[in-house]
């Protein structure tokens, strides 16, 4: 729902916030940062400053006073959906409201002089596969004659994560070793990948969880959904392509994946909720318990996103990252509403501070490919840098940084902060 | 190693535990309990009692003493595997020497008034395939000519599973819907399984984890292991056979998994300890990163399994459990070290209180089989109970009980305990 928090009209007296790119007032991301020298709590990104959400716990609504006192966000994520946007309505009054500015801005800190830390204790991370160009890109490399498997249409296809391996932004990416079978080969090796990719995907933060046995309700979904970040589900794909068949990919994920640190509402991207339109005219109409009028009117996200890639010889000859993919979130298939009704159709509980990736998002073209392999094509056509190296797969030193920003006519954009992780060595 | 605490001469001053089945002073697995109105705190099975660490933990080492007042055995698992052996020796000593009786048996209840609980709170949970009988059962459904991948013998195959829906043995199972398609069908239906399977495993619990970057050497894997419980990896057959490409199993598993309470200590298991075996002549020589002589020689386990079942009916009319299946755990392929080593040869952390299964352990003949599907030949051959009804997959009511014993010639043998759960309905 829109209201007068998105009002394109609303300044913060924070005066870094007017026009800043990710964090004007109308965004109001949620993270967990210390301060120098101080413990973990939870922060409000407000252009290059961050709010302490403890220190202003005495103006918060009284159900938020407790939860803001915890180290992680899983506490808040557990508030129900009315009690998230009291609390948005009332940060969003505080900092704009002149009047408060005495008792709030003790309680500011500069973002640069803080660190940020992972969001939520994450219970389960789940990964989806709702980027049907991805999907259908990969696939027509091992199936040429049907890229798309006949299940894809109907079932949000997903399959579990690793948790303890999702770290922050800026945490350097060690390149992992795994058993490796070259085709000419007759038996695998043991060795560091030689097939490293990034994979652009949205993650997406649960809110209250559902009980066991207790499917969520498509039209109910959204309440289920606390915000967004970003997620590079990096990827190691000669690991991938010997370890995965008959039970999906295991070692080949779960070495590294790094996430965006500022939960982006639900609430800060009402305003950007557009009709799901990835799905063509012939295509099949989703089975009921994943079928809403609402959610097909408006449950897909108009969201720009971009990678970057900068190498270590472009940094030494101080080239700035170059842009090497451009897309769009409305390339998902299913969304994310039916990502979190299809995930506990089963009974299988969800619980807040759950992490669920999107999948890889790739749009229709080679310019908007969200992931490496499927610029290169498999490594066939690699992708030249603007000091004029190659790339098939990532090397040593190089860069991924992907990018998002919301925009609508008459709404101010908003950005969800950088997802940056370097390949070590 | 086998020390003091194995001695088949040793007995408790605990009376019940003279010749008990399970829970001999040769065992002492830790779990977590609450005797009747007090709180969650880890205990010690005793014959029928269970000792509270807390009230002894005076007596306890004193790096024990902290962790020791969780309410869940994540600590105790961190601790260096010296240490948790140092625990066993004196609780061990504790239990068998009269002149601690007065001091110790105030803290003993009486395990029928007790409630047991998740023995930790599991960070996350992967399931492996080692049961070579079984992935070459299953595999000869789906591909009559090559059962087995030719990765299988050189990748301890696994997944991520969903660590939320691990659940206590004795709380009920309910049948979950989800997406089915009919071969004949053009459409799937979304409708409850009707296909419910169990799958017979063990549980592999993590004690010491390893940092992020840094993989646990196959030498060493041994001391990262806390010790071992039972598993029913509930699975339903329809749902998994649409959804499981490419990315594996996902709905058809995540809806309940059932562990046994009690985890069965590395150290007390050490007696029932036996060569690798299920490597046939022929089969190739795991890549150095998997190998160690001493692993070969000993990483196996000499614990028999068995699976029993009683329908509704079968209780109605007094009729004991059936015994459905009885095997071998020393059918893995790969040993539990291997496991280990491999999920972090690629820097994955595993952390203290993670949950490995090894797969649905079947035998090589249809009366040691792990999972109904396999008895039944996928539906084809329904396994007959004594009072005449029959199963190709669970019916409502149907309840299935794991057990498990070590047993070793000179050695007191010890068990697990049940792992049970009953279809609602």
């Amino acid at each position: 729902m829109i209201d007068e928090t998105h009002n394109p009209a609303l300044t913060s007296w924070v005066e870094s916030a007017r026009g800043h790119p990710d964090f004007p007032v109308q965004n109001l991301p949620f993270g967990i940062f210390s301060p120098s020298g101080g413990d973990r709590r939870p922060g409000v990104a407000i252009g290059d400053a961050i709010l302490d959400l403890r220190g202003v716990a005495g103006l918060l609504p009284a159900e938020v006073a407790a939860v803001v006192q915890a180290d992680s966000l899983n506490a808040l994520f557990a508030l129900p959906a009315i009690a998230r946007r009291a609390l948005r309505r009332r940060i969003s009054e505080l900092l704009s409201v002149t009047a408060f500015r005495d008792a709030v801005a003790p309680h500011l800190h500069d973002a640069a002089g803080c660190t940020l830390h992972m969001p939520t204790r994450i219970g389960d991370y789940s990964d989806f596969y709702v980027g049907i160009h991805h999907a259908r890109n990969i696939g027509a490399m091992f199936r040429p004659d049907s890229p798309l498997l006949p299940n894809y249409r109907w079932v949000p296809i997903g399959y579990h994560g690793r948790a303890s391996s999702v770290r922050m932004s800026g945490e350097p990416v060690r390149r992992p070793k795994g058993q490796i079978k070259p085709p000419d080969a007759d038996a695998p090796v043991f060795a560091p990948t030689r097939r490293l990719d990034f994979e652009l995907e949205m993650g997406v933060w649960i809110g209250p969880g559902n009980a066991p046995g207790e499917p969520v309700q498509i039209d109910a979904a959204g309440d289920h959904i606390a915000g967004y970040c970003l997620l590079n589900d990096w990827s190691a794909r000669d690991i991938q392509a010997w370890e995965y068949q008959p039970l999906g990919p295991f070692l080949s994920k779960s070495f590294h994946s790094t996430i965006s640190p500022w939960v982006v509402t639900a609430e800060a991207l009402a305003p950007f909720r557009v009709a799901q339109a990835a799905r063509a005219a012939g295509d099949p109409r989703p089975l009921d318990y994943l079928w809403s009028d609402a959610d097909q009117a408006a449950g897909a996200l108009n969201v720009e996103l971009e990678v970057h890639l900068s190498s270590r010889a472009m940094r030494e000859r101080g080239m700035a990252a170059h842009r090497i993919s451009q897309g769009s979130a409305t390339s998902m298939y299913w969304t994310p509403a039916q990502m979190v009704t299809h995930h506990s159709s089963n009974g299988c509980n969800l619980q807040p501070g759950d992490l669920l990736g999107t999948g890889t998002i790739s749009g229709e073209t080679q310019e908007s490919c969200g992931s490496l392999i499927e610029m290169s094509r498999g490594g066939k056509t690699p992708v030249t840098l603007p000091g004029g190296e190659t790339r098939s797969f990532l090397e040593d030193g190089d860069e991924v940084t992907l990018s998002a920003r919301a925009r609508a006519d008459g709404f101010v954009s908003i950005g969800f902060g950088p997802c940056c992780g370097r390949i070590a060595g």
